[in-house]
């Protein structure tokens, strides 16, 4: 059993902003983290949660991310927004250009967001929700470094490349997912490595190509991905949709910038809006009650929908007003705030 | 060894052509049906080859499909097109709003076209393949019948569900797939029970809810996903975007619709088209490098890219100008001209 300690919300908000400002983040930056990375906590995601102050500050020491670029918003068409981050995290660019998104989708039916020149190490369904939230669906997807084999070979090729979709319900939290191509998520890896447990079979090979279960021969070698050839097949269209189409870096770039120091990976990112009001004619009501029907038929012969067990704990972390994390990350988290190193 | 018939490409496409014709679909009808069945069996795939004709043919004669519809275009916004089939088979309808979806894509940089009240049996491949020769990347979607059961269920609550993906090659053909996101394709399952073959393991349940190898119990039954709550979760994506969204039928809705006939699904389907020429900012051709050197990646391990075996198919037959098919399957291809009935 790991140790935990428990913090309310309010202060791993506060300590989250605190080590992400004393390292260098301004303030907008350091609060856009710690919006998505308290809300990943919320929901007992913690692959994306408190441990990813790791990872920023780690990032913004080696002088990779900058903590306090600007973004610039333009629109190449009018179904089409583009934000450059400037080096910066995705997530203030995101932020940013979400309204004018938002606001394409409904005029348009459908629009896309190509954010451009950013760090990313953030789950991607806080994003799609807040799309859902203003009434739309969405989908999201970026590249990262080149740690996953296509199917067939045995050479790290493609990113982890999760996809995330989102779709509005009335009266209801909206239909979300998000998940990596590969079988589990890096930060899953590392997590398995720093808690020294093996992996679970058919998650990744040996830099020999040969299956492994070991954390550290996994992370020399390469991960696989997900549902095989088709899983492959996915994960080489979100390379090619968040990196090619819309003129940013692929893994295997990503991974070459990256030239060794292990920093958050550095691409682009694509976000496409839907408007189901402008799609369906205006039959919203109609359509609801078509996707209702198709959710109660999963739910009644005792299947989840993907966001199920993430709305369970966001209830219940907001009843206790308190979210939990290994003492052991709480300690390497104060260590950040006094500057200390942590590897 | 099955038994094969080879015809020449001209045969094989003046016999689908008199087949469809003297069963009642118009000229029109019947020339992008037979098209696109000729299309895929030139490229090997038997499944979505001249073993359709059956499949069309006792759709019309069940009264089902409208082999004289004709299609209504709308243009409910810039950047969507919709196309109402009204009642008759998908491909009309894509036919005549590709070149209003092509000329969207390029003006806004992603389009959408939405398809509906159509019946649906074809492979996806050669629609986001033509949008790919123009110079776009597509993705393309529908649902089908309530066949697959969703991850943790076992009751047919989605429909097989393909999604089909192509990426345009300067001086190469597509980058394509196409793919089922239950385990295997529902042709599949008919031709193993007409073959009399078992099905490989984890494809389907029986309707007692207990894994089985037997194509006539999984008919029964249902059909799992690939790839297990990630398949899950895209097939549902794809029920949503191609049902509700553009106000058309899910697979529940299509299957109950059909009442029990065995007929073709009838729903919409959800076509989106993106301009890399556009979405780089007019870096095309750096782009397209960035593209291919992944692609080179890959291939060099010794790994495929999804389109490689079909292109390889498709090559031999153009080569010999012809294509092969089970005799017995022509002989019941022959009593559809003469309007026997085949089973």
């Amino acid at each position: 059993m790991v140790e935990q300690v428990t913090l309310s919300l309010k202060d791993a908000h506060e300590l989250s902003l605190s080590v992400l400002q004393s390292n260098g983040f301004n303030e907008d930056h350091a609060r856009s983290i710690a919006d998505v990375i308290c809300a990943c906590q919320l929901d007992d995601c913690h692959s994306h949660g408190l441990y990813r102050l790791l990872v920023c500050t780690n990032t913004i020491r080696a002088g990779h991310v900058n903590g306090e670029a600007g973004v610039t918003i333009s629109e190449p068409s009018p179904a089409s927004v583009h934000a450059d981050a400037h080096g910066g995290y995705s997530l203030v660019a995101f932020e940013k250009a979400r309204p004018l998104l938002v606001q394409k989708a409904r005029q348009m039916g459908i629009a896309a967001l190509a954010i451009n020149n950013c760090y990313h190490f953030s789950a991607l369904w806080p994003e799609v929700e807040k799309l859902s939230e203003a009434g739309l669906a969405a989908m999201a997807m970026v590249p990262s470094h080149a740690w996953v084999a296509p199917a067939g070979g045995s050479k790290g090729t493609m990113g982890t490349n999760p996809i995330a979709f989102s779709w509005p319900r009335i009266g209801e939290k909206p239909f979300t997912f998000d998940f990596a191509t590969s079988v589990v998520a890096r930060g899953e890896i590392e997590l398995h490595r720093r808690e020294g447990r093996p992996l679970p079979e058919g998650v990744a090979v040996d830099s020999a190509g040969n299956p492994t279960t070991d954390p550290e021969a996994a992370l020399d070698g390469a991960m696989l991905t997900f549902g095989d050839y088709k899983g492959s097949a996915l994960s080489i269209m979100i390379e090619l949709l968040a990196g090619p189409l819309i003129d940013d870096l692929t893994s295997i770039e990503s991974l070459e910038f990256d030239g060794g120091k292990g920093s958050t990976p550095y691409h682009g990112e694509l976000i496409i809006a839907f408007d189901p009001h402008l799609l369906s004619g205006g039959r919203t009501k109609e359509n609801n009650a078509r996707a209702e029907r198709l959710f109660s038929q999963i739910v009644d012969q005792g299947a989840r929908l993907p966001s199920q067990r993430r709305y369970e704990a966001r209830a219940k972390n907001l009843k206790r007003n308190a979210i939990e994390i290994p003492k052991a990350l709480y300690a390497d988290i104060l260590k950040l705030l006094n500057h200390e190193q942590v590897t």
